[in-house]
């Protein structure tokens, strides 16, 4: 008998068959004596066909103003998926309740449309388990201080599930996805990617942040900061997942457990800049202030004392990165803004890393032997990436897979 | 300047360009100097989408203990309408916040599916009003004591808008609909109908539960009770609508208002049961219990002792509720069980009628003239309702219309 966050995303609470789908598999659990608290997020496309609707209404983005409003639009996905997968729990014999945000009181920060999560309040949640009713959450959602609905941001139904798991001290938090856990890579591309039984919590959160759609980056955070052990598997088959630990399971960590890639970046290069403290927060700032979000920074200096400064962006804002960056050209006294909107990054990721040299040099080697052109290098603690053409994307993950032995060949 | 609540129905909130047309008119009100606190629906069809999910989940209608889980579907609806038409009046230059019905503590019984309203918070609408905000609040929904989500039922908007008034003491409660006002009948069947400058509540409680959809009938009750001046007006055309006042505007009042129908109706009747007491309820109590609206009822008593007892139902009703008394036909000893689905009411209004004889004869002579059939009759103070067969149904409401006067023409 053990005791369960179980999180359901949108695909798995995407039509009614799932939905019944899902309060079976959780009312197993729940006749198994195991006590289970669900966590839903809003039925697949119901939170973009809402999104559409407020970026309709306001003729573009939501400004800090209408963020509130944005919240209260956003959170009424989730408030029909928790009711329906209370409905079928409580059809299919196992006695369920719904709660929203609030009424679980998710306290978070004043923070509209990407708000924290400063408490919540298990005292419901632990009084319906008690009386054998099953507790379903609303992802995403939460209340600040004033009553007012704040959301987490995209995706962020995976850390309602992990800060819940974290203040009821459950014995696991189980994220179900449509896929069967964490790869060594992305099976569509590199063909013998073998599923991870385990990962550090570091590495799923180089491997969340670089585009690997598994798990949310906060959700991940949370892992590392309250110790909570968390499963990435399958709603729609049966396995084990994977399991993302706070703790090396191994001594003997490998030195890279995945390859990930994202294949929707672009990057501006602002060409012969002075070399002189400022410049980087002067083309960075007005990005920023615009909610662009820079991904890798490169500055080189060339022999005549001029830098060449490159990052990149998710491609969606290229055109607006490009026209912000152009603005400040002048002022900047820069000789040329280029631009490549057909980008794309790999990135290798261990923790076995900090302790291995020459992890570098192998992928570096791998790329020159299929002889594709690295555009740009970024590293850190327990991760490589770099930039490719993103016509080589396919190639350079394989190669790279390949070059530190990740394929289910290379184990057997 | 006047202190309005203005109230928008799904089909006026039902599109992008229909919200910002709502915003629009608001916001003029606002520029010219009116405090305005708007009441919003769900978007036309998303309320009957949420519904129709819920009973896939539930394979049927909602019992008693998942009621509370559907409140919380069916709430949804109007969290995402107040989102978008606040953040369609702050884009237009007229700051507004939205409320859910918690959190401007719409306090109700317990009673899911089926609340009603105890109390209105109107502290923060008033304080909102005070810094030139616009409060928009969603419809339909409150708050029980123990935090759960309740709603009224279908079509209850109205009722909110009418709560909300009586609790802020407007001027004018303003219900915006796709029709110009109230009608002496419906135009698509009468086509000299005339749009009445204002009706009495009694008159139009007893046209709103006729089928007349104009308005919600709990909120007309609540017009009687708080004496708030209502206004029913097109959303889409200028124009004054029909004034529902609490008391006659006028000493001499016309004998009859309007004439009202309803197409979707079916009666059953028992033949032949024995005239005791108990009877009717042990017909009518099953139907009652499978939640089957009663509509008229009436029962003849022959001269074998022996009485015909007829009903009448919402058509969509029928096959249930033929099923439910043909199970209890036995145990009351009665001859036979037969019904007829193919049937509509008509009735005409007026509080005139009080002091008036002669209304049902006109009324009777006028349909014997037209050679159409009666069927049932039923009276109360202000109305008389025949059914008909539906096949008639146009032509008994023209030839009432006629019979009293109430054409475009006769007034001329």
């Amino acid at each position: 008998m053990a005791f369960y966050v179980q999180k359901f995303g949108g695909t798995s609470v995407g039509s009614v068959e799932r939905i019944d789908a899902v309060a079976n598999r959780v009312a197993g659990f729940v006749r198994g004596g195991d006590r289970v608290v669900v966590v839903v997020s809003a039925m697949s496309g119901e939170t973009n066909r809402l999104e559409a609707l407020g970026g309709e209404v306001l003729r573009g983005h939501p400004s800090e103003t209408q963020a509130r409003e944005m919240d209260v639009l956003l959170s009424a996905g989730e408030q029909a998926s928790i009711a329906l997968v209370a409905m079928a729990l409580t059809r299919q014999g196992c006695p369920a309740r719904s709660y929203l945000g609030d009424q679980v009181r998710i306290r978070t920060d004043a923070n509209h449309m990407k708000a924290r999560i400063e408490s919540i309040d298990t005292e419901c949640l632990l009084a319906d388990l008690d009386r054998g009713v099953t507790p379903v959450v609303a992802g995403f959602q939460g209340m600040n201080e004033s009553g007012d609905i704040t959301t987490f941001g995209r995706g962020a139904s995976d850390t309602t599930a992990v800060a819940v798991a974290a203040a009821l001290g459950v014995d696991e938090c189980r994220i179900y996805t449509d896929v069967p856990g964490v790869f060594t890579a992305d099976p569509r591309i590199v063909p013998d990617a073998r599923r991870l039984d385990s990962v550090t919590f570091e590495e799923m959160l180089e491997l969340a942040s670089l585009g690997s759609k598994v798990l949310h980056a906060r959700s991940v955070e949370f892992v590392g900061k309250y110790g909570v052990p968390m499963r990435v598997l399958s709603s729609f088959e049966e396995g084990l997942g994977t399991l993302v630990t706070t703790e090396d399971q191994d001594m003997e960590q490998p030195v890279v457990s995945a390859i990930a890639h994202t294949r929707d970046e672009a990057k501006l290069t602002v060409q012969g800049v002075p070399d002189v403290p400022g410049v980087a927060s002067r083309i960075l700032g007005p990005v920023g202030e615009a909610s662009i979000e820079v991904d890798m920074i490169v500055q080189n200096v060339g022999a005549d004392g001029l830098a060449d400064f490159t990052f990149t962006v998710r491609r969606a804002d290229y055109e607006r990165a490009r026209e912000i960056v152009e603005s400040v050209q002048g002022e900047l006294e820069a000789r040329a803004v280029t631009g490549d909107d057909r980008i794309a990054k790999v990135s290798a990721v261990g923790v076995g890393m900090r302790s291995h040299a020459g992890v570098a040099t192998r992928m570096f080697d791998a790329l020159a032997a299929k002889n594709i052109n690295i555009l740009m290098i970024s590293t850190s603690e327990i991760k490589i990436s770099v930039v490719v053409d993103e016509h080589s994307l396919e190639a350079a993950v394989n190669a790279i897979h390949d070059a530190f032995e990740l394929g289910a060949d290379a184990t057997a």
